[in-house]
């Protein structure tokens, strides 16, 4: 704890320090002084240090510290490697480590449109509704609209805060980060009281890629902190899903480049589970296609269909010149539409029948 | 000629034979009927064609006939092998063979939204104002969208109809096409008077992927035409572009399906440029993005600047406690700070200048 007041999140030496010393010994380190592999940085907070104010802080809001080793540790966090957190603080109900791969991070603009902000919460509710744990970073706009769709769908959502969880951030989505903390999980790797500041912004986007199987992006500016997450998830070898919008909409000018690098495009919750199963399991059905009259006829039979009139009918022989087939075959066709109810002979010929609206047989 | 009224586009048995024996011989085979390898299917049509009637038709509308060996002919056809076309109809001033590589499909669904159509013709002008010829189906929607964006530009725009090219489909669109035959091309596989029917209209498709160097869709139901133009396209190894739009909209639904299939997603004219470009050359510039106070800066330099107050000065201590850094190096990052005019220090310590609205050095 005292470890995770020094250090800043993602501060590589003094992680490798802590691997080698244990991150006790690395503390007392800090505090001697005397080891030269000690960094001047984390020397400069030892004077307001206090972990019984930490704690203390963290009893108000019914918190808890989790650490490596600890059940509820998401073991997926080691892929961080030498950037992995040393403790996280945590609030509300749900172990951390239970979702493991069907978790799902819904990220995006603050400044959304709110067509991004409908689909963030369409898909918020979708995947929390499947069971998958949505996780977000409580920012107004994409991520709060992803945590609100849970709520609403009564899943699980996760909040991971660049501050203290006893300090929520934005101010506006307080009563929002306090709902998740009453039925899913709010962390931070930050100790209580701390600001969110553009480094821990950073820091708090590489732990939201670490701890989900996939990053959707609903929208997102041409460079932002969303693109940064992406690029944390593809990087850990994590999947990552963009929402397309308007070309003519500057909020998803930063999923249709993550589009044309690689990012799989997301239309529908099914898509977005797609994501976070394994092979086979969880494929997205092919969504319904409009059906037309001539579904499932051969080429020559839509050939014939097509020749033969609307209206005033024709002989067999014409239709086989309109079409550009052999008589014999035409004959067996028109048969064949006959059985269908596509076409009709009276006396005169063949015409089409009227049909009754289509319906997939 | 005569074969062309005879045989049906993409006809591959018919393209076999007349290659086996020369399309002169082969429509003389076809009207001997005695050559075994003759079908029924080319021989229905023999009574109702007659060369002379297409000729005359074709000079009333100013059309010629450009067949495989002239100088017109596009080279490109050559990849549709057994489904080649073995003659063109077409109207206009522009020379068909010229445009090469540089030539771009763009397509989509009749059933356009506004959106579509704004896409589409500003796609169509800015092809064209790149002197890129812009290849479509002169349907409503999309792909009279795109045509009227090159006339616009005045630029080359060439019109694929399923139909005769004296018989302008859809009615319509008459005056656009003839437009098109005023100033670029109008183009049929048909011979004149003919009407165009399904079958006519999917070969139709084949020619325009196979003409173009690449296939943009714009906006595409899930089941459409334009599909099969954009497989066609794949198939032959021609670029396939898709243009994003609303998940909430069903006229981009095939789009998106092209997308999650590898299609590559254009928003911009300079993407749908660079599907046709040789490697290195008109390569899509990457669009300007916003600019921030803290760009250029270190990782470093970013947490210093965050770390000072944006109204009551702190001592410089304060500031790497804050930041989490040797207070040593925040000294020197802070002195570069203020040569960059992003902070100040006064008796009292750091604090940040009030920018001036932020602009690229």
């Amino acid at each position: 704890m005292l470890w995770s007041r020094l250090v800043e999140p993602g501060d590589r030496a003094a992680c490798r320090f802590a691997h080698a010393l244990g991150v006790e010994a690395a503390a007392r380190a800090v505090m001697d002084g005397e080891d030269p592999r000690v960094e001047q940085r984390w020397r400069v907070r030892l004077a307001g240090a206090d972990v019984r104010v930490d704690l203390r802080r963290l009893e108000r809001v019914d918190g808890r510290v989790v650490i490596p080793g600890d059940d509820e540790w998401p073991a997926v966090l080691d892929d961080l490697d030498d950037r992995a957190p040393f403790c996280l603080w945590v609030r509300g109900p749900v172990d951390l480590g239970r979702s493991g791969r069907r978790t799902v991070a819904v990220v995006g603009a603050r400044a959304a449109s709110p067509y991004g902000e409908q689909v963030a919460s369409g898909l918020g509710f979708g995947l929390a509704d499947r069971g998958i744990t949505v996780v977000s970073g409580a920012a107004y706009g994409i991520d709060a609209a992803a945590h609100r769709g849970a709520l609403a769908a009564a899943g699980t959502t996760v909040a991971i805060l660049a501050c203290g969880v006893d300090r929520p951030y934005p101010r506006g989505n307080h009563r929002l980060i306090e709902q998740i903390a009453g039925s899913g999980n709010v962390v931070s790797e930050s100790p209580p009281g701390c600001a969110p500041t553009r480094w821990r912004f950073v820091q708090r986007n590489r732990l939201i890629a670490a701890l989900t199987g996939a990053t959707v992006v609903v929208e997102a500016a041409l460079r932002s902190g969303t693109s940064i997450t992406a690029r944390e998830a593809a990087d850990l070898g994590r999947e990552v899903g963009a929402v397309p919008g308007p070309v003519t909409s500057p909020s998803s000018a930063g999923c249709h480049e993550l589009l044309r690098n690689g990012a799989v495009c997301i239309t529908r919750t099914e898509e977005a589970v797609e994501l976070v199963s394994g092979i086979g399991e969880g494929l997205a059905q092919r969504p319904p296609t409009p059906v037309a009259e001539h579904d499932g006829l051969s080429p020559d039979g839509v050939r014939v269909l097509d020749a033969v009139p609307l209206r005033r009918p024709a002989p067999a022989g014409t239709v086989a010149r309109t079409a550009g087939l052999d008589p014999v075959q035409v004959a067996s066709t028109l048969a064949l539409l006959e059985i269908r109810g596509l076409v009709r002979a009276d006396a005169a010929g063949w015409v089409r029948s009227r049909p009754a609206p289509a319906r997939r047989a």
